[in-house]
């Protein structure tokens, strides 16, 4: 009678991981006072209730990760998984110029999966939610036909009107990119490859935990510097192209100014390919009128200026020699093999 | 090169579908003047962005809808699926008295999966969603490795400090349930017995095309009635035993009393077991003080007084001959076969 074990048990663990978030949260919020978005009524209820200052806009992302299309069990650790799924969703509010407040998992788990890859997970999400000043604030739990199956709703909030949107670009606006790129995807083929060994420790840490921006796109914004913005998820031509669509707009960038991760101790840049199409780099692409200065470095980061909006629907990729080719959107696919 | 077809496919669709009911909804919109909470920016960037009216509390759902778990495909057709995986949400949002204003999709789906299951599943999804006055405002996509995998979020809106919450009863309240209940177990019930014709036309509609009890959800706010209020979902056993947990309470109710569903030409009740533990009716199950008058119908919608909250913390059923016997919940399961 009753509900199925497993289920019971993630409900319970939910619930738990949710107060003990709530908990913390709330302290950290009476500190800081910053009552943008505050959970009124967390899980165990029909719905979660949200109170939200009355300047702000709501920000809202949702975003799957299931297993062996998002991540490998053996590959990732539970804690990895459930860091990465969160991230997902918090990058997309950085990339709006926003602050992230209360996140939502829906989680289907098949019946004989370990009770410490649960819980293993829950430490892995509610660090980075708590690093990050998120309320987990509800959910839903369901057992699973076979696979792991995440999906992660991020609520957050912008003053009033200013969500960086990606339509914003202008013909002569300058192209920034933060960070450094491809590391992920290097990474990951080294993964495939099976030379995991060989791979740089602070480049998989970067894969396996990736950093959301959040900083420096709230920064970018309070600045007002970025004319459009998009976050690097699914690789740099890819982005790239969805942000010229939405803006109606084309660009060239510069090979030699990519800002490539750097791998083993002689810090070599990784193949440039990887650079232009890997995803899961979850830094933040942006753009920004000539006349407006850009600082080298945003909260820390590094912020590479990497090429130019253009009227010419296309994007062209000039190279090291001064010659062009046109660069075409790789989407970025999860574990399919790049040669590199 | 780009993503696989069958997910650039999906998208087009999403983004297609988000469109055309974010430019019915604005119409309806214009015409009815409650911005209660307004879709500012919709699919297409890192994060749907939304205005609340300041007066408002926000309301967040969601609910994983899963092939095997939640549905089949030889039994729910495409639109009922659609319907069912946004019903859930809706239902929880009136379960809360508060009006639902924004949906996101996050769905993934095998590589076949025929084009026309997704045409057929998004007509279902995107009728009900017109009816319900609610924008599809975003989503994600992914393939899936082989089941149809979708989570609905629903968001709402309720005046401050007005949502009905599951943890407000107190002894002596009388406890009432909307419509009739039973009748989403009794057609499942029917399908797993292969007796699809002997199903009633009027049971089924309701098992496949269930309707939300938004209005009669916001009408009993609205005059203050309840004192805690739980959709039917999970079945009156369990639905009732979550709230009287939240509340701190315990509760008798009267078999006779049970509104059941009825089938056939002789309008014969169905078994009170399927009444008691079967869910998927979406119904409202709320509480009141004896000093409120609770009508006869709300919105339309029958409500039956069927028990009272007690101080001892237990489910008692009393049976038609006096007797009394524990209530345990028993937990809703889809697709296991009860006995009737």
């Amino acid at each position: 009678v009753g509900l199925p074990l497993p289920e019971r048990l993630l409900i319970a663990r939910l619930a738990n991981a949710v107060a003990d978030n709530a908990k913390s949260a709330s302290r950290e919020r009476l500190a800081s006072k910053s009552d943008d978005l505050k959970v009124v009524t967390g899980i165990g209820d029909d719905c979660a209730v949200l109170r939200l200052r009355q300047t702000n806009d709501i920000l809202v992302t949702t975003d799957f990760t299931l297993e062996n299309v998002h991540f490998r069990r053996e590959w990732h650790s539970p804690e990895s998984v459930g860091h990465r799924c969160l991230v997902r969703g918090l990058s997309d509010i950085a990339a709006m110029g926003g602050r992230p407040s209360a996140a939502f998992l829906s989680l289907a788990v098949p019946p004989k999966l370990p009770q410490s890859w649960v819980d293993r997970f829950f430490r892995g999400l509610l660090k980075l939610a708590r690093e990050s000043n998120v309320t987990l604030s509800g959910g839903d739990t369901s057992r699973s036909p076979s696979k792991i199956l995440a999906d992660v709703i991020v609520l957050g909030c912008v003053p009033k009107g200013t969500a960086v949107l990606r339509s914003g670009a202008r013909p002569g606006d300058r192209i920034y990119a933060t960070g450094a790129i491809g590391g992920s995807a290097a990474t990951l083929s080294s993964l495939y490859s099976s030379k995991r060994k060989g791979v740089n420790s602070q480049l998989s840490q970067r894969y396996f935990f990736p950093e959301p921006r959040i900083r420096v796109g709230q920064i970018l914004r309070q600045k007002k510097i970025p004319s459009s913005m998009i976050d690097l998820s699914d690789g740099l031509s890819t982005d790239l192209s969805h942000l010229c669509e939405d803006s109606g707009v084309g660009a060239e960038i510069w090979a030699a100014s990519i800002p490539r991760a750097v791998t083993g101790k002689s810090a070599k840049p990784i193949a440039l390919d990887l650079a232009l199409h890997g995803g899961e780099d979850y830094e933040l692409l942006f753009t920004a009128s000539p006349r407006q200065r850009v600082p080298p470095r945003v909260g820390g980061v590094a912020v590479s200026y990497i090429g130019e909006i253009t009227s010419r629907k296309q994007i062209s990729l000039i190279h090291q020699n001064g010659s062009s080719s046109l660069l075409e959107p790789r989407g970025w696919e999860h574990f399919r093999r790049r040669d590199s």
